[in-house]
């Protein structure tokens, strides 16, 4: 199959490795030169544009940092909807508000291509592994069509409803997760002030109602969940100031249907802060420093 | 053996009634007329005071609703540890703030009485099925021996650590809880707005990132979670005026240790402000009442 | 002089009257018949698109809903700034992000057009009886010229700083009062709860340290400020969705340079909340009714 | 007039010198010999405990850093209801909850001695300069008897209402305060961020609608008000630690009632973040250090 992939970059690269891997013919394009020289290496073709790639292509993935890259890249006379052939299929992996897919699928529609949203989750080290979780936003039809290429990038593909779908899961979920951190912090911290030993806390919290991802995977105190960034010094993870542009995604789509998210509203300005305070790319769950006293 | 229980109320006198089913003979002391009752005729032999009750005991359990009362019981003239013998145990199973249990344990350890506390998770059902989660603030020792009694009632008996740390365990996890419902709420009521099928959102949560108790046994969306209160009207469960108070445990401890606890101290008002709608006796998951319009 | 008016709603109607009043020749444009209607009857010239309106002017000026619409009125090839002859003279009185004003300006320097931002405060009463306070950003020079046109509409024309210093000045303002109504009302119904007469207990905090515009001129407990909202049904004042869309420019403006604002972030949920309530348009002092156990 | 003066503190002992001054008999007690030394020196009378001070007395003043102090002082056994004659007024200016004073009152009304609250504003230079400000609880004929004796302290005696509203308006005051002072540090660091002037800003808002007590006289930004702690190091003023302790009032009063306080619950735990980082004693306005980089 032939495709077209834009936007080689941390994750997006290795995604298409994956895609080369499994056979595909891939037509790549992306404005930084070492992406697209990495990406010719593992035997992709590299375009000049985003029409350029997508021409050739049956299959259109993106994979940018925000809306407005994929409205650039999709709409307007430059833009692939204006050259893909009808039945072309077009998955922006892209991590994005829902409107802005749902706009792009509308006019797809117009053109008889079908547009879904399949936001990841997994990170650099997922893109690598090929074991992705995709959160898919399309009609049944397209869901299974998708499905065959995301396969070969990820190992949970989930279908969450119409156009839009997967953008809400993604963030819905990362608002849950951004303030379950900061409660796993806040209980945390109090506990090893008055005295309790963290582990033990931790134990208890893991097998009773306080139990949650960020508590058993990806514990904030250092050396409780093994693979955590936590007990390799914050780094690698998911950085701060990603979480930072996720909650500010709920914050924005929330504003647009007037929906109240309080404590999502409160924990993106806590990011914002560690990211004023120099703490940008560390993982997320170091926002436990600014619950200890070394932290001052 | 020999047991006193002081405090028959909902769990109490449930958790009595399971030391009677086991063989042991308990002397049993309550304000309430009913209570006392139902204890008698489940083969209790009453009381007419806390050391009336304790001066025939080798073990003395307490399950009361504030530290004034687990003061009040053990300490002073009329206290149990003033008639209780050297080597008797003492296990407090109230929920109150950790210095409290360590003060009384001070004054135990001077009479050569062993004092521990042992909050319980697990509400009125666990309490009846004798499936309670305890969890122990005690020295090794003391835990065997306690251990022992506390597997009548339940069936996780956790050492967290030495006296009060049973205490701090709770209030910490239940911080976690408080907090992390809300986040459950504000993100099931988003992707609810925006045009998620809460289910589908909700199988998203759980198998990714967001996933928590709250999300996932006790989701505050009705029908996500079978048994879950939201799915009988936020009817039994874990009342809004408990949640509370156990917040209030939590910030108060918070203050004697001068440890801040950010959102933990909006999210106890956020439950004050449901009490104050009218909604303390519903489940603390009908919080998220607040976030939809009908509860205008 | 030769003035174009884009945008003659409640406040830029009101705001344009005034500038015909004085004498001026008044080029005004609006999509809404009924106030193109209301322009004309007060002696105004109807222009049938912004760029027609700005070809007869010397100075141009704009009162619209959002940056949108200020970029669409400006920029582009049927932008004003296409047309409007060296020399000319932008006042943008809508209230949006520093940013966009600050990108208009660099087209306008380009083209030797001075333009400056002027967003208001004092409501459609100010408005009408021309005593609007001007919060205007640009250098000395365009201040002094823009200043002889804006004191046909306002008594208060504060020079701010540089372009984009005045929505900048606007933003932090109504951040503060946005936080400080509801400190009050928090207060206050606190107070009243406790048993405090509010009379007193705003007395005494507007002789003390917790006085603010908030208790002393707008105090939102019924009938302690004379002329608040709060004495007449929270009627007329400042609608909690125009409070909510100055916070949501707070807090996108504090996004692009990475400044927290944790009450701000909070703050704008409690207000969003409200609106979902179905309050969008009670004077925002209104949102004392959550802390009401009337208003369940 | 006989007075007795229980607690001589930075606060108490500067209001006792001025009844000195003014030529009362003052008898008085501390647990600190420093503050005995210098209360004899000013010219009073040292009495062993408080019951000793009382029994000279017409009056009793008590000046008492928390409840339980008060309590300790004025009941039980030793306590100086027990001792103080008919007719006797006791005025307690100690910050402490509402319900503490009116059971004192309760109990003192029994044995037919007044008891109103007057706690005070101004500080330690408005206890040595006599102008303070007392907020009193009591009735009318208690008050004016009062007042006759605080005037010598203080220049502005304000009746609040009934015993308990002096407690009551101060913690509604400094509630109010506490939460408008982090309202003006996030407008003023987000101004400052944003480019304009600080002064200029400051200006901006103390003329409009964001004006309130710590923007005009108190402002957090160093070198905007002459006078205020931001303009020598955050020395002086209030201490954090003491807007702590009476936000913990607030708190504790909003939960005994089970009032709302959102904004007040979670900005407690900001000034308690302040102190967890070593900032106790620093003025509360210098909790704009959270929000610059500086301060990392």
């Amino acid at each position: 199959m032939n495709i077209a992939f834009i936007g080689l970059g941390n994750m997006g690269g290795k995604m298409a490795q994956n895609l080369l891997k499994a056979g595909h013919t891939v037509y790549g394009f992306d404005l930084s030169p070492t992406a697209i020289q990495e990406f010719q290496t593992a035997g992709g073709v590299v375009s000049t544009n985003p029409q350029d790639a997508a021409k050739h292509a049956d299959v259109v993935i993106t994979m940018l940092p925000a809306a407005k890259h994929v409205k650039d890249v999709y709409l307007g006379d430059t833009g692939i909807l204006a050259v893909l052939p009808e039945g072309g299929l077009c998955i922006d992996s892209s991590t994005i508000d829902p409107q802005t897919i749902k706009d792009i699928a509308e006019v797809g529609k117009s053109k008889n291509i079908q547009v879904c949203d399949a936001p990841v989750s997994g990170g650099t080290v997922g893109a690598q592994a090929g074991t992705l979780t995709f959160m898919v936003g399309t009609d049944e039809d397209t869901f299974n069509k998708a499905k065959n290429i995301l396969s070969h990038m990820g190992k949970n593909i989930v279908h969450c409803g119409d156009v839009g779908a997967g953008q809400i899961a993604k963030i819905c979920n990362n608002l849950i997760l951004g303030i379950s951190m900061v409660a796993v912090a806040e209980g945390m911290a109090l506990g090893a002030k008055l005295g309790i030993d963290p582990e033990a806390l931790a134990g208890v919290v893991n097998s009773s109602s306080g139990r949650c991802w960020s508590s058993d995977v990806c514990n904030p105190w250092p050396n409780i969940s093994e693979n955590a960034p936590a007990s390799r010094g914050y780094q690698g993870g998911f950085a701060t100031q990603l979480m930072l542009k996720d909650l500010g995604l709920a914050i924005e789509a929330a504003g647009q249907v007037k929906q109240p998210i309080l404590l999502g509203g409160l924990v993106q300005q806590l990011y914002q802060q560690r990211c004023l305070q120099g703490h940008a790319q560390l993982d997320f769950s170091s926002i436990i420093q600014n619950y200890l006293p070394d932290e001052a």
